[in-house]
């Protein structure tokens, strides 16, 4: 690329191929790729979770009336404040409060682009020269992707399956120096499934306490549970070890961030205070019925098999048996023969940190993700090793 | 902050306030806390560009049933690709080529949560150990911020005010050496409300090309102009010196950052597709009337003059002379006594880079700011200097 006498000055930033490389999106699509266009049956997503894409989890009309009340209103149209509209910081504040013993105020609260800005920003704001970050194994990528970014170094602490995926406290004892800022934990489990009871929760409280860390409560799923265990929020321990509600340069950093849609953040006040318990229930029932599908359909399959049945979230982690398979490497080479053969999408272990694992998810329409067992099963029977 | 035996670890990232100490929303937030809350009369808001706030100012209807019908199909609830979903793409090349010498393909577009995160995309995909950018003076504060956070230098050239501000190109070549990767050019202006030819805006591609430098085009206010230069894109230019459509780790950045919610991309098509050209003339004609009675208005005040009219964006610089004044030190002081005393906001040049201007919007209604523009007037004769 030159332009007569000198060549162009400018390059894209190499570290971002680092700090970008190990992405789901990443991973996904690498396995889109390598799908038979010829295969005249439908793809089975169980490599993502997003269930609004099928009818069975569409989203209430009365969310829809939110967002186009609040944009049909011209009230929500200009700038927002930097930390976001008071009316729906209010409402998420009461909302919030309901499950924690403290009452929560709008000046708790922080509006983000999601849970991918949140991540960014609290990471961001936490990192330093030197500093550290104690991140679950599996867990959930963009944290580490956002963490290389951020120059924070990481250190992973395993999640135990022969425990129900609970946090190996003693491990994160021993990882932790006087540069570690912060331990993520994600409850309900992404991408296990499991739900932390109170005591586990408060014993990680007090961990962090001891260490002096941060706990950064990622609750995305929070309600979202089916079996025993209740969601209990991180918040509740709020005075054995800060949670995230404030850190002085948030405002600082949100300054120079991009804002959620004002009238998206219009809606919020009428969405959280209008929408009935039975859609969250509906949606729960489908979710545990789908995931007693994928738990019995994962056991029905002899070369993966499932420590403990999910009980929130919408994933499941799945132990791949590579021995028991005749020409199948590892999971990566699992997941991308299994989208060419049978037009399945699974997520390789290997891109949340555990390789010979599988990740699925089981938020789809329950016949599909039927079907989508079924292919498995069929593609694991024609690759099993011949006795 | 004490733990019993041991201090908490982590602080707050000292870098992001030299990063964000430098916004627009910063000194806005400082000269509303400086507003007198026993003055009945209405806060006449000059400092920022936030049109839809006024009803003359309000969006097409079409633009509402856009988003109300993306919302209301569930087609857009999901995650979308990196890069954004494809019809929105398409609508966007489509709608942008119809200016161009060439036509763009969905492929050259990448879509942002509005101009913030193109701004934090582009800088950060650019920067590296050493490199510098060329920014204009005055101009949009962000980029400085977003330029500090991604350690990328910041080298300023004028805009000349005797000369319509054009740039002044041969401080480019004198600003620029191997390290320089980009220059950024904001036209239609903010802050200074001029419209660049197609002469001026050659001559820059020009330099660019000599230089080996990109181009960074900041077009968010394109067809807002108003006066006798029509608005040129720089893409026509594309053969000279490349425009920023494609960079290579741009999908890489955007793999670890935030999307603009799913069912706004939905509606672009509709919204480009169908948006009559008179719902524009309308609202370029508010705003030529508005620009008017900001210039005839700010001429009828001694201490403050303007160099042109403006003839695009919604943004005019005025140059404050502060020897005319008995008891005002500077632009900033200006502008906090001016927010005390008469509930009228008005941006202090040194926010977007020049001392003892201030920047003015008129894209608000008639009504209000030739309310606005007699409180200044009052205000200036009342602190002026006694003959």
């Amino acid at each position: 690329m030159e332009n007569g006498s000198k060549k162009w000055g400018f390059r894209g930033n190499q570290n971002l191929g680092t700090a970008s490389a190990i992405t789901i999106r990443g991973v996904l699509n690498m396995l889109m790729e390598n799908l038979n266009k010829d295969d005249p049956r439908p793809t089975i997503p169980l490599g993502h979770g997003d269930p609004s894409a099928f009818p069975c989890f569409r989203t209430t009309h009365l969310a829809e009336d939110a967002i186009s009340d609040s944009v049909r209103s011209a009230k929500f149209n200009g700038y927002a404040p930097t930390v976001g509209v008071l009316p729906a910081r209010r409402a998420i504040a009461e909302y919030l409060s309901t499950d924690l013993p403290q009452k929560l105020s709008p000046d708790d609260i922080y509006l983000t682009i999601g849970c991918t800005q949140a991540i960014e920003v609290i990471l961001t704001v936490l990192a330093r020269p030197n500093a550290n970050i104690l991140l679950p194994r599996p867990g959930f990528p963009f944290y580490e992707a956002r963490a290389a970014y951020s120059h924070l170094e990481v250190r992973h602490f395993e999640l135990l399956p022969e425990k129900g995926w609970e946090v190996d406290l003693e491990a994160v004892e021993a990882l932790a120096d006087e540069n570690t800022v912060a331990i993520v934990v994600i409850n309900p489990g992404n991408p296990c499934g499991n739900v932390f009871t109170y005591e586990h929760l408060k014993k990680i409280a007090e961990t962090a306490r001891k260490l002096g860390i941060l706990v950064i409560a990622d609750e995305v799923y929070d309600h979202l549970v089916f079996g025993n265990n209740p969601f209990v929020p991180m918040g509740v321990f709020g005075s054995i070890a800060p949670v995230i509600t404030i850190v002085d340069c948030i405002k600082g950093f949100l300054n120079i961030s991009s804002d959620p849609a004002t009238f998206i953040q219009g809606a919020i006040p009428q969405i959280l205070g209008k929408t009935k318990e039975d859609f969250f229930s509906k949606i729960v029932n489908i979710l545990k019925e789908a995931a007693e599908i994928c738990y019995d359909g994962i056991n029905d399959i002899p070369c993966i098999t499932c420590p403990s049945k999910p009980e929130g979230s919408m994933f499941v982690m799945v132990k791949l048996n590579v021995s028991l398979l005749e020409d199948i490497t590892d999971d990566v080479d699992f997941c991308v023969k299994l989208a060419k053969e049978e037009s399945v999408i699974v997520l390789p272990g290997v891109a949340v940190g555990l390789k010979n694992w599988l990740r699925v998810t089981f938020a789809i329409e329950p016949s599909s993700l039927a079907d989508g067992l079924g292919r498995i099963k069929a593609f694991s029977e024609r690759h099993g090793k011949k006795r």
